[in-house]
């Protein structure tokens, strides 16, 4: 049997996230209806891990087995006419046997893009949080540079998550400003749930002056401090990549 | 009774375009009810002009006559509770008693956006054109001059139009390029139904060498010559500007 690899891009607005689920509506159940067409079978794949409802990605990815012919490097173009606009197969190709899109994953990349300006852009509604609030740059990469390493992240994991350990290696995470945008790009072996909207709300504390750094270094150094947070909006997330 | 100007932006993606229709679902729609609201009084606006469905606004501009008491300065900022995320008033003010959206204006400005990649993205999906042949900006350019100065455009003014007279006086029509992406910016006294969009379709013609330089001149030169003409998708095209 064959393995298959793509690598995905989309909008996550008008979706309930990429994993499927009962009343569906999910990118899995998208592209999942796609290539059993082309594959001529039913086709189940599986995905590097979930995105939430509203969040994007630039680079998910999903490998899946099939008997199908169809060769790996023409499901692209196939997915041009077959998916939805806000969905795109950037690559496929053959995966070694013992491939799985998420039990092969060493890491993940993504970005958080926060719009600093004094009211929301329209046009712009679901891909950005917009901040209107003075931020202070240098400040949250004090913030981020405590992320970086072996931690505890159970403060920075939603309720309602179904991991187990809560222990993550962070390595990178850094904020840069171009024009307006403020882009957040974190990479770890793995992320909770939440875990990312959850650290750029926090770090947003931390620019505004709401919070000092230690209350923010006081979420990682102790986990179970009962400091709530609040996820940013899903709307300014991307997954990046995914590393094999 | 007053009289307000508000500047809105808006992407019209959800939208059956800015003007009223029967089955509702227009961004007029939607305005009017939020008016209806502040200003506790049916209210009826009128628009600078239609923008079809899938196009977008930088800067649409409405007015209309009110009793209600609202401060003027107050509706953009009720209107980000009140208007959904993808439409946003930018700007009230009170006007003139004779000014009018539609009738007082001068010239209205457009750009449309070509994203010239190999393959479409599906992040930008209803904000760009997916042009993948290589383009020759300078003949582009060398069209656009073209359009400069009054013509009649009846050839660039698709069937459907309610308009009588077919001759506009263009002010501005430039490409420019920021690494993949093409913007060509257009300004006029007034435009045709589907005139933007039918005219970068044409250029596209022009820079990817399917038609020359003289095919596209004579589309302005010979009103009627029955070249048939496409407008280029909704998705990549944006109203920028009305100026009174």
């Amino acid at each position: 049997m064959r393995n298959i690899k793509l690598i995905v891009a989309y909008v996550g607005t008008a979706y309930h996230g990429f994993q499927k689920q009962p009343g569906g509506g999910t990118i899995q159940d998208v592209l999942e209806e796609f290539l059993s067409r082309v594959c001529g079978e039913p086709v189940r794949l599986a995905g590097s891990g979930r995105t939430d409802a509203g969040v994007h990605a630039k680079g998910q990815v999903v490998s899946f087995r099939t008997n199908g012919s169809i060769p790996a490097e023409n499901i692209p173009r196939a997915a041009l006419g077959l998916l939805p606009p806000d969905i795109a197969i950037l690559k496929a190709e053959e995966a070694d046997e013992d491939f799985h899109a998420r039990f092969s994953a060493k890491s993940k990349e993504y970005s958080y893009v926060i719009a600093n300006t004094p009211g929301p852009n329209p046009l712009l509604w679901d891909r950005r949080w917009f901040v209107g609030e003075k931020l202070d740059l240098e400040l949250m990469g004090r913030g981020a540079e405590k992320l970086l390493g072996k931690h505890d992240f159970a403060n920075f994991c939603s309720a309602g998550s179904e991991v187990s350990g809560t222990r993550r290696t962070v390595t990178k995470a850094e904020f840069f400003r171009q024009g307006e945008e403020i882009t957040f790009a974190i990479a770890a072996d793995g992320f909770l749930y939440h875990m990312v909207r959850n650290i750029v709300w926090a770090l947003v504390q931390v620019g505004s002056g709401r919070w000092n750094l230690e209350r923010f270094a006081d979420c990682i150094d102790n986990p179970g401090n009962g400091i709530a947070l609040e996820p940013a909006p899903a709307g300014g997330l991307y997954l990046e990549k995914v590393n094999y």
